[in-house]
């Protein structure tokens, strides 16, 4: 992998509009994992600068998502610490590492969507908004208990319909409906479910925009609003909020009117007074604590 | 006109999607004044029971919709009351009452929009959601105060198309967003101001779906939320809460999924507690009595 390889994967990750906050950290922990086997070196010490200034690049590409930056920072710290002398061990070392941290990536998200199954339980009708893989997992481990979704189509590029195609294959029974009507059908949920792109450290959610007005709604209907993200979402409370990142408004697809601004902000901040409980690896939670 | 002929507008005003209720409301009217003078008939007495038949149906031709029902009720009710014996006067006298009521509604339209006008005042910037004729007059008498406008685009078939084209030609500077962000720019507006289809006797509004969510999300923000509607709009509170209509779930432009069932209900019913004041043609209200 050289440099002008390394830029393209690079923007393929920023530019992606279908895979998740999760998933997206795992690419580049994959881009790290090949960068540090083979990017141009003679010598240990440039070889880790290299890699330390390419993974800084990509610890903030996606400012909206806690893990990229999350999982990219434990792998620096790992290879920035590591003492070995010898260039083609350091290279496996580093590659390990994010090998390991990938692994325990997916684990969090399938042990997440263990604990959210258990807490929802069979037979419920469950509501959720845009598409989040743990959302998924804890459909697939609940699709023979009776298990009914309501799903938003999540304009612009509608997300919603990855999931509901899914949810079709595996024959759980689904609605599909436009954000404007989520108030309707959230007062015929027992429970919305929805994961999160990064988890401020007061229990904040960040999670694709319509969000906050979905969790407003299960409010004002008593209905309870679970988010479920692993741990490499949370947010340092020494952190400054995370931009939420604007797409390019051509994606509403519609003419350019001279005195009209088209906005196309992808993601938005749900306080935590509208969350319910947190779940994560380890469990259900009544309240986020910064540790 | 005939019979097909009726029935072929009356499909017209069924299936429209543009238009507002109280535009749709004086269609059926001009539709009746047309049937009044030409539908063939010999005698008055058949001839005022099949106007009366022909009204009975547009009354209930879109249910969400209450000004059709009430503006059609009193057209009917001053034909039953015609004491005329001759054929042509009773044509020309009843279709003289269908063009005096159309006339009577736009008046009480044009008088809510100044009324919303004054309440709002000039240098303001006003979110709206979906196509309101209302909304779009109270936007043209203060277009040149200052006037920003954040408008949706009100999916699935998209209607804040046409009040972002006319706020443009109007060089109203303008926001247009997706229905999922209205909980983040419902922030930075100074006031809501929606249209209604109906008033209901308790203050409730059915609007276009995803109305309710907006006034949730005002209500969070403590941004006020303003409803704006002529009294033809009001529902009596011993009638049953209308039906709220549902359309083509083909509008969605998605895949028929085997197990997934696709929703477009376009109407719902924003409580009375989360509207501010109510506009009508006589004024600004703290609340609605039924009278």
């Amino acid at each position: 992998m050289n440099l002008t390889e390394f830029n393209r994967k690079a923007r393929e990750i920023r530019d992606d509009r279908v895979r998740g906050a999760s998933e997206l950290a795992r690419c580049c922990l994959a881009v790290l994992a090949q960068a540090a086997c083979e990017v141009p070196a003679e010598e240990i010490t440039p070889w880790r600068a290299l890699l330390l200034r390419l993974a800084r690049e990509l610890a903030v590409i996606r400012p909206s998502m806690a893990p990229i930056k999350n999982l990219v920072d434990a792998w620096s710290a790992s290879v920035a610490l590591d003492v070995v002398s010898d260039l083609p061990t350091a290279r496996r070392l580093a590659a390990e590492a994010a090998e390991r941290l990938i692994a325990h990536s997916r684990q969090a998200v399938s042990d997440c969507a263990a604990q959210a199954a258990r807490l929802l339980g069979p037979g419920r009708r469950v509501m959720t908004h845009s598409f989040s893989s743990t959302v998924l997992k804890t459909c697939r481990l609940l699709q023979d208990t009776g298990l009914q979704m309501i799903v938003t189509e999540s304009r612009p590029l509608e997300e919603g319909r990855r999931l509901a195609e899914q949810l079709s294959a595996w024959a759980v029974p689904t609605t599909y409906i436009t954000e404007a009507q989520m108030a309707l059908f959230v007062a015929k949920a027992d429970a919305v479910l929805v994961g999160a792109d990064s988890l401020l450290a007061d229990g904040a959610v960040v999670n694709k925009v319509g969000t906050h007005l979905l969790a407003l709604a299960a409010h004002e209907y008593g209905v309870p609003f679970y988010v479920c993200c692993e741990r490499f979402k949370r947010w340092r409370a020494d952190e400054p909020v995370p931009d939420l990142e604007e797409m390019a408004s051509t994606e509403l697809g519609v003419p350019d009117w001279p005195k009209v601004k088209i906005r196309n902000v992808y993601f938005e901040v749900t306080p935590a007074h509208l969350v319910s409980r947190w779940i994560d690896e380890a469990g259900v939670h009544d309240g986020i604590v910064e540790k």
